[in-house]
């Protein structure tokens, strides 16, 4: 370790112990004084609205002087839409239920000792992520309503914009009951800086990254600190051979084209060969008229003009591009086996009319949510009616699918005795 | 890597994947098909007790001739006695709750599409653990009883043991309907074996190390699969201000005397100083009696015949012995403030006839269990009430304390629709 890596470890570590210290104040504040520095915020992101857009402008020249391509600046810009936009999404969180405090369970023993089980926040959330400023705002505001502190660690594209929202919330926070140490910011562009969080086990309770592979492999790779692991979804499409057209041509064009770029696109479609020629035509014709690109296997190739010969990396990766694999199979086995083999877990869809085959992919295939004659595109927590998340879970543990403020809280056993002892 | 870790890794990689594949099929057996299963287990073990008697006593005489103590001795050896102790465990677990299949909740979409969360196994577990080869049949039954596939990496001292309990278990599955594959047992005593399963993130969905802090540590570090960190107890009793002296003294020699060597015995006393000047002698007596040994900071050492002073090493770790380390306090914040910094976040107890000192406490101190003039020895899934337990948890994703079959399974969501798309 050089001198400078151990002065970005010592800057970063400071961070991470004042969020440590405000969590244990946070262990004791109030719904209302949460909810009041929720309003609060919002407020003032509202009111310094010409400073964050000026900021994020030095965000989005640089980016386009780097030569970022516009569906990435898009994702960096902010506008008063936007800012408005986070305002609103920190009220929506405040008006959620308050989840910490809830009893879980309560009982008593045989030998009269009470017991009961409360939810509790996590304590100290390390969030990395890349460009998008918003993910600033909304992991705050989900981090201070479920009564943790958050360090943040965002891309070095949207630094200007971070900072400033984080000023802007640091001023505001001073004005509540909320510790305005809750929220940490790691500015440092240095890719090091982020490895320095993911093994401060003292100090720091989980780690969630949101962002490409590569950020989450490296996090899961180098990381002793639990981490939440969110987002990389190979996501399939089965159409089944009794599957009605009209609603796998509709699932399949919506799952790729509404937004091609997030986790819940599809990006691999599977079909009966059965249903494939009795069909062809119409796919043919729906996958031209929405510019899809497929990339097949022997027997797709046969049947779809311009299709790409598919190799291993396609059945592999994500797209999030109008591409698509496509694998044409024989029976539901087949089908179910190459998610097996490939999937991330994410979301799988079945498109059929018989109930028994929806049931079987619905017990064999393992993900986080599965979807019968409905689009990928519903795993959101918005969409499923979770309210805000955090993101998606991908992992098994803790939680699995979108996430939202249940899934920042762990629990405590709460023993009551009047001298109990184990004999 | 050298040719010959190359062979071990290989070779462990292909138990991973049978274990995988058995847990494909173990997502679709029924309740009666395992609880089956578990009577058969119980059943081979009894009748082959010589066996397993016999290959105990090598383990035994192995232990000897290297010298270990009669306790770890006495944790590694088997009798007739508890080897009925496994079948009549087995059989246990079988009568359990299935939690596999449970509806977690379920709910329409204002659009129609109906969701439903379902808890579903989690798939394969990696256990990793020491000296006791009880653990090789609990952590299997609970296993196969949750639905998931095992992975079982003993300690090198009881490896003939675990090895004839897995032989008689494997040729028990055989004559049921779980693939015997679910169970997998890495037989090598090479210490660079138990890694290899670290980072086969493929194959392996959970990690659960039982054992030392050692051990627990080096799975943390080099783990790439999600871990589940169990037992280390640097365990907390606080006698405050107004505790009753009968109670506090009960509830001390019980965590600190009845089984020591636990995670949940008792390794720091904090006593408040007025207390201390009033119950002087009769704490010394209780001391004295028990044969426990006292390390003490400045002020305990004052009050406390024979204490010898404690260094950081006495706050920070476990004795699992009759040593204990004793801080004087003058109040709550402060008793609070030595466990924030020292404490595992296992068990701590207050002892008071204040209720308001009790909630102040509950509230103030992060750990998975708190106790109101109770022992810390409660923290046990059979003491509370949950059942065969697999480990207690000491951090605070997926599960928090006492670890029963639930916490071996995750959730799906299921969501049914009728051509339904995102717009």
């Amino acid at each position: 370790m050089t001198a400078i890596d151990k002065g970005i470890r010592a800057h970063i570590e400071e961070k991470a112990i004042k969020a440590k210290k405000a969590a244990k104040r946070l262990r004791q504040v109030t719904k209302n004084e949460k909810n009041e520095a929720l309003y609060t915020l919002a407020d003032h992101l509202e009111r310094n609205m010409r400073l964050i857009l000026t900021e994020n402008k030095k965000d989005t020249e640089a980016g386009r002087d780097k030569g970022y391509d516009e569906a990435y600046i898009d994702r960096l810009s902010l506008n008063e839409e936007r800012v408005h936009g986070f305002a609103k999404s920190l009220k929506e969180v405040a008006e959620l239920d308050d989840p910490v405090g809830e009893t879980l369970s309560a009982w008593t023993l045989d030998n009269g000792l009470k017991a009961e089980k409360v939810r509790v926040p996590l304590g100290v959330i390390g969030m990395i992520y890349e460009a998008r400023p918003n993910v600033t705002v909304d992991a705050a505001g989900l981090a201070l309503k479920s009564g943790n502190a958050i360090v943040l660690k965002g891309g070095s594209s949207a630094r200007h914009s971070n900072q400033a929202i984080v000023s802007v919330m640091h001023e505001a926070l001073a004005g509540t009951n909320i510790p305005h140490d809750a929220v940490q910011f790691i500015g440092s562009t240095d890719r090091s800086a982020a490895k320095e969080l993911f093994t401060m086990k003292e100090h720091i309770d989980v780690l969630i990254p949101r962002g490409g592979g590569a950020l989450i492999q490296e996090v899961v790779e180098h990381a002793t600190v639990p981490v939440l692991e969110t987002g990389v979804g190979n996501c399939h499409l089965y159409i089944d051979r009794e599957a009605d057209a009209e609603k796998a041509l509709s699932i399949l064009i919506n799952g790729k084209t509404d937004r091609p770029a997030v986790c819940n696109a599809l990006e691999t479609l599977i079909i009966h060969e059965t249903w494939l020629e009795e069909n062809k035509n119409a796919l043919i014709t729906a996958l031209n008229e929405h510019g899809i690109r497929v990339h097949g296997d022997e027997k797709a190739i046969r049947f779809i003009p311009d299709a790409k010969p598919a190799d291993e990396a396609d059945w592999r990766n994500e797209y999030l591009s109008l591409d698509i694999a496509v694998k044409v199979v024989s029976n539901l086995n087949e089908a179910c086996d190459h998610i097996e083999t490939y999937g991330t877990k994410h979301s799988e869809a079945i498109v059929t009319e018989n109930k028994e085959t929806a049931k079987a992919f619905f017990s064999a295939v393992d993900a986080a949510a599965l979807y019968h004659n409905a689009s990928t595109r519903f795993t959101d927590g918005g969409a499923l009616g979770f309210g805000a998340e955090i993101g998606i879970s991908t992992q098994k543990l803790h939680a699995r699918g979108p996430m939202g403020l249940n899934d920042l809280t762990t629990s405590k056993y709460m023993l009551t005795g009047n001298g109990h002892i184990r004999i």
